[in-house]
């Protein structure tokens, strides 16, 4: 499967962008980045920072199949308000941890507040939700670290594999 | 106390191996690596990739002391199959996640594809458990990884440490 | 904010130091670098290895905000009587797991058993608590390796941040 049948959506977690008192720039360079990527972008929204809220989104893209692979942008940090991960633990059925340390790990070369992303990736069905930081430097950076284990978690979530032997466990 | 007085436990988890749909590499290329490494194989066996069977396996063998290690192979990938890591997580008292970490870092030098295993290892009474990925390549990279880590672990959960401020905590 | 007004408070976790039988020289040598750094050392304690009762005293420490942050040295091993982890777990919100991520991977550098700590930091509240291993060198070079975060997790859990495009997520 090449990206370009992979259907994703971007889900912008954000106070300041659901109020409308900041604009929205991680979501919409998130949805650019895929598209010349060659992914389709087929869903995306905007909610503010409630566990509640994202996970009742994410479980119903997840349920519907709505999407492949889900990106969720912001409330990823260490503030009071920022509960994306807890949010997306309510609803994967497994998390994939490498890909949440591939991101902290290759973000210590930009800054080493790096550390304190909280990002994880995990599976909802048969839906990969990512978690990408909240600025757009910030997302685009995990976003390029990572985005090549894509097509493959999508190929092994679909029941594509070569042979076991070659399983990328 | 040297490998040689370390008795290990290797479980492949694998369908095919199972069903007789497919020939184990993995388990024997981990037991004839310890074996040389001078760790005695004191038990071995194999499972399909059911989470109850896995668990039931795992515990049965740390209750009765029956190895101070068990290593598993197979079942660490995103797959939906692919429980060993919660089957694991059933069993065992804490988790070490370092040793994880590890096995992930050090497999991203032969394959980007090392971040999505899900491999983990933890403490089960006294008896240490490491899940290593499927393919033979795969488990004896992670094996190779984190071996040097087994005797210390032996050490600490059987009460020989240095003084403290040795500890290797 | 600048260390000089961060208060910090220092538990040491050892059965060998509560009992007498050993010298406390971890969190002595963690406190002096603190206060070098410009940060006020508010508190410190020792407890001996109970999960019980550490968790009440991080607990209160959080609660009562005695501390803006705190530092745990011990207990973070593989040992049975290693329950630091266990404790803070039972205390804090939020894991930031980039923190114990770090100090592995730095702490690899002087020896591969720093693979084996399992050490975490995590928020109670808006307290900051770390966990360091429990020998001086390793309590040293773990929090080395982390210092440079902690204001900036400090302003997160205050409410100061620069605008949300430099947020640290």
């Amino acid at each position: 499967m090449t990206p370009a049948e992979i259907r994703v959506a971007i889900l912008t977690v954000s106070d300041g962008v659901h109020y409308g008192t900041r604009t929205d720039k991680s979501g919409p360079a998130v949805a650019d980045h895929l598209r010349k990527a060659g992914f389709i972008v087929a869903e995306s929204a905007v909610l503010p920072d409630e566990r509640n809220q994202i996970a009742d989104w994410l479980r119903d893209i997840a349920e519907h199949r709505l999407a492949d692979v889900i990106f969720t942008t912001g409330g990823t940090g260490v503030a009071p308000r920022d509960v994306t991960p807890e949010a997306v633990r309510d609803v994967i059925d497994r998390e994939i941890p490498g890909i949440g340390e591939l991101m902290r790990q290759s973000g210590r070369a930009y800054t080493p507040l790096a550390s304190l992303a909280r990002g994880l990736a995990g599976v909802a069905g048969s839906t990969l939700i990512v978690t990408l930081p909240g600025s757009p430097k910030g997302a685009l950076e995990s976003l390029g670290a990572i985005l090549e284990l894509v097509p493959h978690v999508h190929d092994l979530l679909n029941g594509r594999t070569a042979h076991e032997g070659q399983r990328a466990e």
